[in-house]
């Protein structure tokens, strides 16, 4: 006997959950026609059941308890949209134990708990769907695990992080300074009461590991990726970085190297003329290089009720496929064979090699430049251009000065030298410029 | 007995081909980390065998006998790669009536014989795999069909042949005329010897009805989408677009109507500050909006020697892990279930809606420019702006207008009154302008 319907069991029903609700409803004759099937979320958990919501829960059955999905034979696949660690690690953990197949977008657990999820989901030979946790409607994981499946990734420049990204587009596009954005951005929705998950690259850390499993088939330690976010951003330096012929955007980047892989996320320069630089307000973009695709660029929506709706329902429709297959696992989570995943190395970031944008605060006195220059110089960091603006009343002006490809521990002792002058009033600001085709 | 190797019969060993056996060659380590087996070309079969390619085929068969592969047992799927329509067709059709799973990087084959080939490989139960036929190594097919599978796609613009955007960019930005730019293109071997397949857009054309087809799930007939090639475009129009604050882009589009679908190609203008007209040389892009999803867009090489492969060797993978579970079209062929797959509906062309560019060649003689305005304005076209520029000693000048939404019909028939007033020197040039946001 065929199947009529693959049923849900939805856990977490805020913003995504309740998109998910409306667009099976929405279109549920397309999926039907796609799938073969009715795809319907039968039940709905949430320990605050009993606030309507925005859309219709009719004939669907609504509890507080997850229970009553566990213990539902009829119910195929558990979507957890709980969010955070604790809980719902638990939520996925039970489902996995029930033989449910599991569907989330939870990408911090996911970084954090990934091995232990994944091991047990193989265990127990349930398929997990977790295209919604990268990229928002952008299928970027089924790219990287399927679609370049016979590539090297080359490397991965990515805005992955849809608040960073809009406020960096305001300070960019109106010359208004991180606080100010920020506030505006929390008043409109865009960004968290408390924005540190956001702003601190918190959450853009967490979608770089995932990545970087899928790219590299190994696993990650989240802790060991250099991050930097954008809160000590100033609007000084986005108008240098103008200037220059830069956009500022919080990247998170990966590049393969021969035993190892390079990876860290923070406000990088870009060229003004790059796709990735008109990638503008909440947008999340992906540009990867495979070593026979070339370039490749993934751009949309990587938040949001309906977009994130749009990656789950994919994920849904996938599992039910290999349900009426009656088939698990066709492909291996991370895209690779369990037995052929080895622990990841990255590149120390002492090691990294790229261009630096700095910022020096030096008294205006002759002689300064050269005494910088002369550091820099010893520390075989060599300069591309430099900036000296007009004198001002103050004591200290800003120099810019831009580098050729230098090593990130050679930058780090060159300016613990020069912070250390009596000419130099403040501590240097350094930009990581990234100009070399990675993001045209 | 679990398999050891997916076997592959290459038919067709020109570039493309060149570079799978390449490409499966150098990560073939890579690919059996993902697969789990090995996956090779065990023999090749072209009619010219025997001239040497730029790569080493030590270990592979060699043939000039298709049956050789057809034949044999142990190859699970046929990689067609000969191209054109009535020889590749044959292979198909050998293929799939000998149990073989095929992948082919063939869109005009699938746009004119799609549903005939789709048909026989139903029914012989194999798997066939057409991702490269639609921009190259962008995992366009894959969107379409498995990452939006929850959306109704309400739009797709995509520049969909890197041939023609490779010429439109060297004249947008060298100001050189066409005849120019396709010569160079012809030398650099971007444009073949006979340029018509790519600059009269017909392969755009294959490509949109291959992306309608998995969009709407149903048959498209290739002659009934409207299609205007580059070819006549003039340096002038590239020129007066600039002035307008658009770039012109050979854009297929397709727009989602309550019954039925807008498919058409031609020359558009795009606004400058848009995505698409980012794109330059030789790239593809796809900006699609899908209901829940909103716009994505999809950018990279829509051809060459590697990104072809790349998008082969995934087809190739996915069968493969396909032959592993003992299943076959876990996906239907065009997203859609058979049965729910239905002729498609194309809008007539003179009922689409949208913004004109008009460069009329007039006598410069008082009184011209507010005949011309009344006709347009007696066939409801409003006009947007006007662009009259200085006599000159000749005769007629171009006066260049852009209007409102507009319907085409409307605009031939106003179009055919005024290339038939004395003052009128030549017929009027038209270009369809999409600024609405559907392109940005």
């Amino acid at each position: 006997m065929s199947r009529k319907t693959i049923n849900v069991g939805l856990i977490g029903f805020g913003t995504v959950g309740t998109g998910v609700v409306q667009l099976l409803k929405q279109n549920e004759d397309l999926v039907r026609k796609r799938l073969g099937v009715r795809l319907a979320v039968k039940t709905i958990a949430d320990i605050d059941i009993i606030t309507p919501r925005s859309i219709s829960t009719e004939g669907i059955e609504l509890t507080d308890d997850v229970n009553d999905i566990f213990n539902d034979p009829s119910i195929d696949i558990v979507l957890e949209l709980v969010g955070g660690l604790g809980v719902a690690k638990n939520i996925l953990m039970d489902a996995i134990a029930h033989g449910k197949h599991v569907v989330t977008a939870n990408k911090a657990l996911l970084a954090v708990d990934g091995n232990e999820i994944f091991e047990a989901a193989d265990r127990e030979h349930i398929n997990i769907g977790f295209e919604a946790s990268v990229g928002g409607a952008v299928p970027v994981i089924k790219a990287l695990r399927e679609s370049l499946a016979g590539n090297n990734i080359k490397s991965i420049f990515g805005i992955m992080n849809g608040t960073c990204n809009y406020i960096l587009t305001r300070m960019t596009d109106e010359r208004l300074p991180f606080e100010t954005v920020l506030k505006e951005a929390q008043i409109l929705g865009f960004a968290e009461a408390d924005p540190a998950y956001d702003v601190d690259a918190i959450d853009t850390a967490h979608k770089l590991a995932i990545s970087l499993a899928l790219s590299y088939g190994k696993r990650v330690n989240l802790d060991d990726i250099y991050r930097e976010g954008i809160a000590d951003l100033k609007q000084q330096d986005v108008e240098f970085a103008r200037q220059l012929g830069y956009k500022i955007k919080l990247l998170a980047i990966a590049i393969q190297h021969k035993d190892m892989v390079e990876a860290r996320i923070h406000p990088t320069m870009i060229p003004t003329d790059s796709l990735l630089s008109s990638v503008n307000g909440n947008n999340n973009a992906f540009h990867i290089v495979g070593d026979a695709s070339g370039t490749l660029l993934f751009y949309g929506q990587g938040a949001g009720m309906m977009p994130t709706a749009s990656a789950v329902v994919s994920d849904l429709i996938e599992i039910g496929r290999d349900i009426q297959k009656k088939i698990w696992r066709r492909v291996p989570i991370r895209g690779f064979k369990k037995d052929r995943i080895d622990d990841i190395r990255l590149l120390p970031m002492e090691e990294v090699r790229t261009n630096y944008y700095f910022r020096f605060s030096a008294v205006d006195r002759p002689g300064v430049l050269s005494v910088i220059s002369g550091i820099l110089s010893n520390y075989n960091i060599s300069l591309a251009s430099v900036i000296q603006t007009e004198r001002k009343d103050q004591g200290a002006v800003p120099v810019v000065m831009t580098t050729h490809e230098s090593r990130e521990k050679d930058v780090r002792l060159a300016l613990a030298e020069i912070n250390g002058l009596d000419v130099v009033l403040d501590d240097t600001v350094l930009i990581r410029i990234e100009d070399k085709g990675s993001t045209t």
